[in-house]
């Protein structure tokens, strides 16, 4: 696939098949993730994936709780305060990594939705995740294959983002 | 070009030809960006698109001037504090953008630079762009033909990312 298609078809999938991707490929989606670029390549991402009862556990943290239930993976990225440098850049970084993620797994046939919302109670999901007090959620991404139709996606005219 | 090796073979780029981007192809990198999702769909970035003489004066504001000198553009990315909704997700979606112009312009034979040491000196580039208070300066990109052979990437062990 190419890149330019990637990029303007991707859509966030909110159903999903009960069809588990295999490991492979999701360390695949990972491995992605972690090709993104950082300042001072300080690779300041760590990721979490979720199965089973331990994602549907997740999905009472956010409105969209039925993506997270009918979707068979999670992965929660973190930023690795253990590794931050400069934290609006390490923030960036962790957008294009999150980028880098949902490209790969579209050209690999899965879908994705990256789950902001759940941040509101971002505190009560780190503790329900267990996870070391140097990691900071910042995101949510469901992953599996899609059974639904992506919608059209839409975005404002390009001349509208440029400054003269 | 696969998605999946644009993402693990992009690499910085920081000496370019003289040839100047047709500005179809620029905009096509602008237009990727614009593609990244973002927050309730908010699209908070702008960019800016200096040439020549003002893009030479930015030189002067980073160590890393040559690599401005030497690429004919320079891409200007904002945050747009006017359709900001939640900073940190405003700030990971700016980063998302810029993935994505770099992984188009990869595809498209150009070479890249993410220039985020420039920051220090915001408040001095945003005087010297005279851009609109609202915009909020959160990257440099320098854009071109590459005049160098990229080197090879290095990330850690995925499983260094992963938490149990």
């Amino acid at each position: 696939m190419k890149v330019q298609d990637a990029i303007r078809q991707r859509r966030s999938i909110r159903e999903y098949t009960e069809k588990i991707p295999a490991d492979e490929k999701i360390n695949k989606v990972l491995e992605a993730g972690s090709w993104a670029p950082s300042g001072l390549n300080n690779q300041p991402w760590k990721f979490k994936v979720l199965k089973a009862d331990k994602k549907e556990g997740l999905a009472k943290f956010t409105k969209y709780g039925d993506a997270v239930k009918s979707a068979p993976i999670a992965i929660c990225v973190f930023l690795d305060n253990g590794r931050t440098y400069n934290r609006e850049k390490d923030i960036m970084a962790i957008g294009a990594c999150i980028q880098n993620m949902l490209l790969e797994a579209y050209e690999a046939g899965l879908g994705t939705c990256w789950l902001g919302e759940i941040l509101n109670r971002r505190k009560e999901v780190e503790k329900y995740l267990e996870t070391d007090s140097d990691y900071e959620l910042m995101a949510v991404i469901t992953l599996g294959y899609p059974d639904e139709e992506a919608t059209k996606g839409c975005r404002r005219a390009l001349k509208g983002f440029i400054l003269k």
